[in-house]
């Protein structure tokens, strides 16, 4: 390209400025789509491909939602599998808490990473009682986690949510720690959140000795990294089923997409038709690696 | 009366329910009107006169409010001391979030319980800063003091709030207790607040080492007795003048009964008539108990 048009088109670019969900504002950074897009599971040429076309619908304030939108539209067209990863956030939104309560899902995940866990369960502090939502057990590990569950992307868990769970936990602990068969187990207390944490909930967090997650925190270690990693992709990432489709099977307590791979039946209630069955199953497959592993 | 005509009202009064400020229903209790009465400084003889005259007022499910109210008309046309003192209550509501900052009220409070106080200060702890509401010190007592004001008067302090509390007390308490001076101080935490605690934030909160303070709890040394003693009782407990006229005093910082006591051309910017400005001098005195105090 010609050098005074590059700097022309880079200086415009410069100028543009994205709505974040939260209502800030900063300059838009194509890297940070170019990142989604690769942890989805899209390949270079396919990220060249929609950063290109997603660069030529910019205008200034434009809201990031429109630009992942777009972006998510583009990778749909091109690939099932990284299109139904790449909406892992918004499916979380979707299961909801009347769908399928966030703390459910925090333990299935926790499950299939070889905790044995309990969730909604009332335990005895030293100075009273306290509902806990998941309880997780491995080895001598025993965790007390607190659920945070936000339906609105840009909604951070503040400084005193890690705050009132460290009192929570130093609470229970405090029994815990006087029962028998106690002695040697490792107790901690956990803050779980589908969105992020503020920086000082980060700071406090930490320096008190909590395990924090959140949507991508520890850096390679966050909820959609761990999501990933046990292949407990929601059926709300499915393009393929209508939402009411959706909230049918989730009141079925089929929630996972890896259900649908491993037992397809499950889908007959919903009554369609061959090929948009197989259009769902292909769908559920690509997102959960399904294929590669029966092949 | 003849026995056969009180067992019929008995059994007509106890059917009767009230509705409190939180929704709940309970059966009307004649005497804890006559607590409230007595504790706004009504004698014996008033109070059965006023006590009466509700009780013929009363149907089904009427709220508390509407009997406070009632009670309140009939002992403001007898005495302007107890009126003014009976509406601490919502004199305190009226101050507000806009009006006067309740942290500043407690301030105040503890200001002429003999306590050096700062407001809204940024304090360094172990592992984050904390905004605290109120700092306190008197002698070797040290004290982190977190004001909850609620603008609704069935709005209860739940078990999150001493909670996180006191993990921000910990907290502070680790960096105070490092530095000079410091050794021999005895530090705490309080929570304050114009409504209640509820049973497990209270359970908690003592349990924790907490000092908890709310409008009637600890028992004759809650905020409304505290207020009594050392005569904080607001402008907003005057009768004689409109909202608009104690919202322009509260925006000069013309906050106490006292203040008015002290000095009465602080109402000249009002202009008031002389009739006026005496009504209000006599109700303020009179809420202060300072006639006695100057004679």
């Amino acid at each position: 390209m010609d050098t005074f048009l590059t700097l022309i088109l880079d200086k415009n670019m410069a100028a543009i400025n994205v709505t974040k969900a939260s209502g800030e504002q900063e300059p838009y950074d194509e890297s940070k789509l170019r990142r989604s897009l690769a942890s989805a599971g899209a390949e270079k040429q396919l990220i060249d491909k929609i950063a290109g076309a997603v660069s030529d619908m910019l205008y200034d304030g434009i809201s990031t939602q429109k630009i992942y939108k777009e972006a998510f539209r583009l990778l749909r067209q091109l690939s099932d599998r990284s299109a139904g990863r790449y909406k892992l956030k918004e499916a979380i939104l979707e299961l909801g808490p009347t769908g399928y309560p966030f703390e459910k899902f925090v333990g299935e995940l926790l499950n299939r990473l070889g905790y044995t866990t309990q969730t909604g369960v009332i335990v005895e502090g030293n100075c009273v009682s306290h509902e806990i939502d998941v309880i997780a057990e491995k080895d001598n590990k025993h965790f007390m986690i607190e659920c945070k569950f936000h339906n609105r992307k840009g909604h951070k868990c503040n400084v005193k949510i890690p705050l009132y769970i460290q009192s929570r936990f130093k609470d229970v602990e405090k029994n815990w720690s006087t029962q028998p068969g106690h002695r040697n187990k490792r107790h901690r207390g956990w803050v779980v959140t589908n969105t992020r944490f503020t920086e000082d909930a980060l700071q406090y967090g930490t320096c008190a000795g909590l395990k924090l997650l959140s949507w991508d925190y520890p850096k390679h270690e966050g909820l959609k990294d761990l999501i990933s990693e046990v292949n407990l992709h929601p059926i709300t990432c499915l393009s393929t089923l209508h939402k009411e489709e959706k909230q049918f099977l989730l009141e079925q307590n089929v929630v996972f997409c890896m259900q649908l791979c491993e037992d397809h039946k499950i889908l007959d209630p919903l009554g369609l038709d061959n090929r948009q069955q197989n259009k769902v199953l292909k769908e559920a497959r690509a997102i959960c690696n399904y294929n590669t592993i029966e092949q």
